[in-house]
């Protein structure tokens, strides 16, 4: 039988002194003061056991980690309606992302780009009663965790710098697909964004995705089938530019953020989290990719 | 000898019963209420002599012809210098005018695409006092005519539909391409672009850059050989996609507006303006081309 | 305990009479000729069993679901040498595959679009004796059939029409991406898309990725690494621009081709060939894909 | 009254000893020989004198100033015709010409590019009865010189390594605008390129377009309309990715060619040749822009 608080601990202390660690994200002033030291990995046992290793109950930034989460919920709402406003093919190259968005009528290719997890938030912002607030409160409960919250200076940082973003939902406007003003909609955008949480408390909100939809506390928040497509959607789109590469070598649905964090899964079995900010040439953590291509190596636990 | 008069108002003549009109631009709420039936021609010799038919009159919105007057007041203020933030370059093909502004890092292919004009507007909202107020002098000036202005409803509407240039807006300010706000540089850009003219007053601004820089007072505005470079990128760059087709049907340095209107110009010979607000597939005025078209190849006069 | 003989008989003889059918491919002559009215279904068990129904002993023309058995053997030859030359990443959309390959040098995104597909032929082409017969065999031993044969006919149709990919060939000659002829390469490549096989035949080769790298003579050909990657490899990039929304609706690793074939498996458990040779839009085949997506969501197998 | 004599040899004597002369091409391997320090300048006027500095009578490898020549004889052949297989729009950017082609279904966006060059040599080669004699011919007559000749090493060394151009005359097949075989076309447009013709011979070939279709035997070549859209053309497309840098910077219709020539012509007034191997990172010769840049800027002569 596997030892995992073994393989999880060795794994830490061979890769927590590794002397290239990847460059902290500076885009985003606030995330620019991140620690490139920090080093933590969570794994969430489907049997109940949990192991950890170094920084796993350090609150970090989520960033795109939490696309998935608004996902779950908009496809909680709309369930295959969703599909008329954004795809689901891997988004093939980084050099023209926007273009892609013009050539396809101002379709975005997956939800896991920014310009497709924008059309998601303003499908939440549609859906929510008071948006912020309501997406917090779901994320809280499929994490059992009422103590997660935003970081509100991040949020504002992002928000200053974001132009980008704003290209893509100013784009996605003058297609007629986003039904919510650009500022609402990148308010809630930056927020979802800003979330802050420990690689502990990330392995708890997705137990939901590895566990068939169902939370912790065994509340179905998604369907069967729905928390299956949300797990395709993570394996062919989570890591970008390297999604295929991620499939390659490490062999699990998963999602990266620029604040270093990484989730991967294996359905019915765990959930595991990384967090080293630093990142590789792609934006997804070096070490934390290095070390959940070393777990799935180890282990010969992949959905392959 | 040529007979302006006769040829000028037999082309009138011929094409204003014209079925086939093109569609008025619908984009710009306040555009689209424009009577598809209006159509005029002014023509303005360098020795002085002025022909005109239907419409010459009769304000209209000039839209992207607004461009070239920002441009010209730009390289005056600050002559090759400008090239370090926008290309030259024709723009090659309409599905990807983003992608284009992504896979070159941020410099537009050049300034009379809405990405290079934005550009050149930020450049005059930096080097204007009131840049607004400024400029319009500027054009009623060239013009030798006080009583040219915007037309505050029209740049209202582009205001509120203007996603596409919010989108390029941001985009160049991701790439540190735009040094002042985007709203305050948007602000701008629509109101120049809302600036009412007639075929006439049209015609006595551009006769500037027929006339190696100097305006029909006899200021010199720009230098002779920045006159000759406007006319080189308004024949290489005037017609949006269409410009290749306009340099080989017509042969003549022009730019066109969504508002219907096209100037066009023999350098030293003559400036001539239409307005006719149809539109063809590439956004030129449909009936304004093809009265281009039939005076060059009557008069033979282009520069090739 | 799922009743596979009864779940598969019950799709094929609902999906038989379906009158919206898909195109059959009409690019080769020779394929065009099919019968859109043909339709088999095989399966293979890990556990020794078979299912089937309908045409699942009639020959087809295989297509590019000899890729894979390109690739495989390709790995074999090279391991992880074979990345310098293609990537793995999804090719993203159809709109310029050539152009990808230019924007990336001369690598193509993943060796089952045309152009990486033909660079794995030319590592072939080096690294067999006879290349054709070499590879025949290869495929005859994996599949534990020695009758499986080329169709000539077929080669030869797709050599005759086969303009684009000469183009893609000569592109990758361009940029040093090809060592071997470009007319040996293709010539090899053209036969192994003749390849000719029956469900049931593609289901034993196949037998091979889900047996970690074991045929059903118990032979090792790839590493039980090598086996999981290319799992990996056919659910990102199995599908042309449609792997997204097969990963998606039916969350099994594949390969489609344009003879009307596809093989899905899931790693330990089973091998599933559908063979109906009308192609929908995006050129999978359009009841092969209706079969496979109510084969997973009746017995709920899929890796996610 | 302009010194032409003058102006050109102290052009010639000022930019002989650039230490910065670019670099010669080195994918046509007869091409890669060149010595760099080559440098000639011819002009012919249209009132019959001619000026010469430097190596104006050593011939060179003409190479895509021959798609000026090809296209004339396909404009005389099929007049607009030829619009329905080729656009006259400049190209746009550098990072996708096959793209290009892919997204337009195969319509060349010009007759100056390669796949461009590539379509109207098609048209050649079912026109004349024996493409490569007759079109040589055709050479020498507009030139009045029955000395010119194919130079067969370069044609042969052009074919060796003209892998793009075979993946562009596929593609095109692919589209069905291509009529002849691949070879056919190929071998024609090689020898075109090949064409050996020194400074003044190109001056006297061009002497056709810059006096409106007649040759200097007098003889009507092509219309007087055809000419000048022959020069709207070269003066929208000419040079590549830097076309609309020549017009601004020179200001003349004219084309480059990768053996380091150049063509300028002022219509109705002169044309003027310079050849320097050495090229600019765009592909022009380097030496040979600057010198045209100082021609028009001391002469003060452009179609400006």
């Amino acid at each position: 039988m596997l030892d995992f608080n073994t393989i999880i601990n060795n794994i830490h202390s061979d890769l927590k002194n590794e002397v290239v660690k990847g460059v902290v994200a500076s885009y985003i002033p606030e995330l620019s003061k991140q620690d490139v030291n920090h080093f933590g990995i969570f794994m969430q046992h489907m049997d109940g056991r949990t192991f950890m290793a170094g920084d796993a109950n350090v609150p970090f930034s989520i960033q795109s980690i939490s696309k998935v989460l608004t996902l779950s919920k908009a496809i909680a709402f709309e369930d295959n309606n969703l599909w008329t406003r954004v795809d689901v093919e891997p988004s093939g190259n980084p050099f023209n992302h926007l273009s892609l968005l013009e050539l396809e009528n101002g379709i975005p290719r997956n939800p896991l780009i920014n310009a497709g997890a924008i059309v998601v938030a303003d499908i939440l912002c549609t859906q929510f009663k008071n948006p912020k607030a309501d997406f917090l409160q779901y994320v809280r409960d499929i994490s059992n965790d009422q103590s997660i919250n935003y970081n509100y200076k991040v949020a504002a940082s992002e928000k200053l710098t974001g132009y980008n973003n704003y290209a893509a939902a100013n784009l996605l406007k003058s297609f007629g697909n986003l039904h919510n003003d650009v500022e609402v909609v990148l308010d809630f955008y930056f927020h979802q964004c800003a979330l802050e949480m420990t690689c502990a408390q990330v392995a708890k909100a997705f137990y939901v995705f590895a566990n068939s939809g169902k939370c912790v506390n065994n509340k179905q928040h998604v369907t069967v089938s729905q928390a299956k497509r949300i797990n395709a959607i993570m394996l062919t789109c989570g890591f970008y530019d390297e999604s295929g590469e991620f499939a390659f070598e490490v062999g699990l649905p998963g999602k990266s953020g620029v604040g270093g964090g990484i989730v991967a899964l294996l359905p019915n079995k765990f959930v595991i989290t990384t967090w080293s900010p630093g990142l590789n040439a792609k934006g997804n953590s070096l070490i934390g990719m290095q070390a959940l291509e070393q777990f799935t190596t180890q282990t010969n636990l992949s959905i392959f």
